[in-house]
């Protein structure tokens, strides 16, 4: 037996696309972490009759858990916490507890304003601080408490209210998950290991064959439950088993390191990202950046992390060709091989590394379409090089897909080539 | 009498959150063009029950119209359409002619590998030309077609089966929404007009303040479903009304034009980055761009359309202090007011502008946070200059949200800092 979950994203704003939803997605990972399985995801509106309808089907389907996000604010239209406690047979109360820890929480905000009418906020603070009765109330985040409402009578799933704010979220599912009520609800669910690997540069196809050819070796891979997917360019492979079949596991691993040694590069979630960024600090080394067709994404995807500059002094968008010859590119090479070549990419990454004093220089310069292509030089030809203090790695791969997938996938190959030369590797 | 539509979105990659779906808020947008209402967007993996179970709900709540994305793939899991079939009581039947046009298509693609295995091909072409008897097929974008599905009883919800990628299933919305059983599906549904007001530099409630004083000067707003909401910073205002409405909605847009007047930049849903490419392009300008805590987001984010080569030469991220003593940013400002200083921002702007040879410079320097903040320059504080041949404008604002949320943020203040020079504005 195992258990399952459904979850509900309330929020017009979400439902007609004007702002994309991020906790579905990051609720769907954390239920797969604990061996909950993921039945659906419903996106509705801020009505509370399309609210309870998705609560509702979510439990005629079985489900042990429904996780809501959403619709837990002051205003009147916030009406999440009142439909679950309704869904649930429970009645509405004052949590005068919850309502003080509101007041304390919103003391310093209302001495930001001049005048605060502090009766509308008094007013504001209790609606929130009201809660059904016999619901595990979460501490706020933000304002806005969450809740685990567990159903007044013996059956149906046990709902988890989470604030929409994915800062306010994220930080209240771990007080959720360890409530006796959540618990309780997905007791049914094994104990499953999960694992990760990731892997750069091998088409899918490359791990169906594995799969293949783990079963030749008799590794029992149906005892795993294997799920393959690309994202950003990446394939990973995330397995999920039963601890007693912790063996099996280990012998497909095995035979993944074995037949995909130089293309492995993650078995502990850490990303491409984390990894160049840890051994950049490491050495107390820099990377500086050249960018033509990105745009600027890599020094973005770069300085992402809070604390980049410790290992990022900055880099330049040489967009145009007057723009690369100022940064250093030497007319001779743009005039026999072009702005779109290895040598140019060579030269950019080289330049901007002295430039800037950096230990690492990058460079990105290709075609992302939808203009631009020739029959040498398609849509997708990118060129990239990573020079180090002990030589360099360059590239030039045919990157699949549109504008936007171009330009995404070339920075996901840079961070690779950076890593790889931070692992030693050179042409 | 309106009508109403569920979307369906398929694929344990977008369930599980390791694909952001980009279908449902961009089929929501259509739909709420078309004035169909849309009550729930459903997620889920690719189980024909789970798809089959999602149709049922949906069907239930008495919708008029269903869209599927998704599984409509040549291997054996893309069960869309057969799920879809047989949902609606139709049998499933091979379509010789839309079997001709994929192998048309496949023709090309097969002859880019050296052996291909043309029976395998021709049963993945076969499989997805097995389409419902008495649909209505839309010509494959990619290789898989489309199917508008009406029931094959009296009553119940016409489906419309599209295909997974974006770049497929928008093109086929148009062929979709053309066919005799679309229109039908729909034909409930008021023909209202939408109008879309974007605003920029005003909090949501300045127009909660518009509207009261609407209802006040007896404008009857009632009467027109007025939606607003914040997005990236900026807020629109979508207003949906009856034809016979036009005159109360004149007056409502009049209202917004007297009271927001400098703040109003868009009533022909262009947005503020087509507005400022458009300008340049029209003077033949160029723009450069110097970031510090974006970090390259504002280059990315200029080069994002094809064709902005047209347009920009290239920029800088200078992230450290060196890197903007390099770009020439005088020891003295720094020294004086700081990295994060108006000041600082003015002098990148100008320093980029002339080093790209450029009539527009623009620079973003800031506090992305978490960590850097001080009480005078907390986290959020951004500085902009925008400068032209003419004149600059600079400004320092504090950003609410996290890093992500400051950075992203940062970006639109820029760009919209552009449009007002561009426009004849300066300090």
């Amino acid at each position: 037996m195992s258990a399952r979950a459904g979850i509900v994203v309330t929020g017009t704003e979400v439902l007609t696309g004007r702002v994309v939803d991020r906790n579905g997605p990051w609720l769907a990972d954390r239920l797969l972490e604990l061996g909950v399985e993921l039945a659906h995801n419903v996106i509705v509106g801020d009505r509370p009759a399309d609210v309870e309808a998705a609560l509702g089907w979510l439990a005629s389907h079985g489900v042990d858990l429904i996780v809501t996000s959403g619709g837990l604010g002051p205003t009147e239209d916030d009406l999440t916490a009142q439909v679950v406690g309704e869904f649930q047979g429970r009645e509405m109360a004052l949590d005068e507890e919850v309502e003080g820890k509101i007041a304390e929480i919103l003391r310093p905000l209302a001495a930001r304003f001049p005048n605060p009418d502090m009766d509308a906020v008094r007013e504001a603070n209790r609606k929130q601080a009201i809660v059904p009765v016999g619901a595990t109330v979460l501490d706020p985040v933000g304002t806005a408490p969450g809740l685990v409402v567990p159903p007044a009578a013996n059956s149906g799933p046990t709902v988890v209210v989470l604030p929409g704010p994915p800062r306010e979220l994220q930080p209240m599912w771990k007080a959720a998950v360890a409530t006796d009520a959540f618990r309780s609800a997905i007791s049914g669910a094994h104990v499953y290991e999960t694992r990760m690997l990731r892997l750069f540069g091998i088409p899918e196809s490359e791990i169906a064959e594995t799969l293949r050819r783990a079963r030749e070796a008799e590794v029992d891979i149906d005892d795993l439950e294997i799920t393959t997917c690309m994202r950003r360019g990446e394939i990973e492979v995330v397995t999920r088993y039963e601890p007693e079949q912790a063996a099996v596991y280990r012998a497909f691993e095995d035979l993944v390191r074995e037949r995909h040694r130089d293309t492995l590069f993650s078995d502990d979630r850490t990303t491409v990202d984390e990894q160049v960024a840890g051994m950049l600090r490491e050495r107390g080394w820099t990377i500086a950046t050249a960018e033509s067709c990105t745009g600027g994404l890599l020094a973005a995807r770069i300085t992402d992390p809070a604390g980049a500059s410790d290992y990022f002094p900055g880099g330049v968008v040489v967009y145009d060709r007057a723009a690369k010859e100022e940064l250093g590119v030497s007319p001779a090479t743009l005039d026999a091989h072009g702005e779109v070549s290895v040598e140019t990419a060579r030269e950019m990454a080289e330049r901007v590394r002295e430039r800037r004093g950096a230990e690492i220089g990058v460079a990105i310069t290709g075609i992302a379409g939808p203009g631009g292509g020739t029959p040498s030089k398609p849509v997708g030809f990118v060129c990239f090089s990573a020079v180090g203090p002990d030589g360099a790695i360059t590239r030039s791969p045919i990157l699949p897909g549109a504008r936007f997938d171009v330009r995404d996938r070339s920075t996901t190959v840079a961070m690779h080539l950076v890593r790889r030369l931070l692992l030693g590797e050179h042409d």
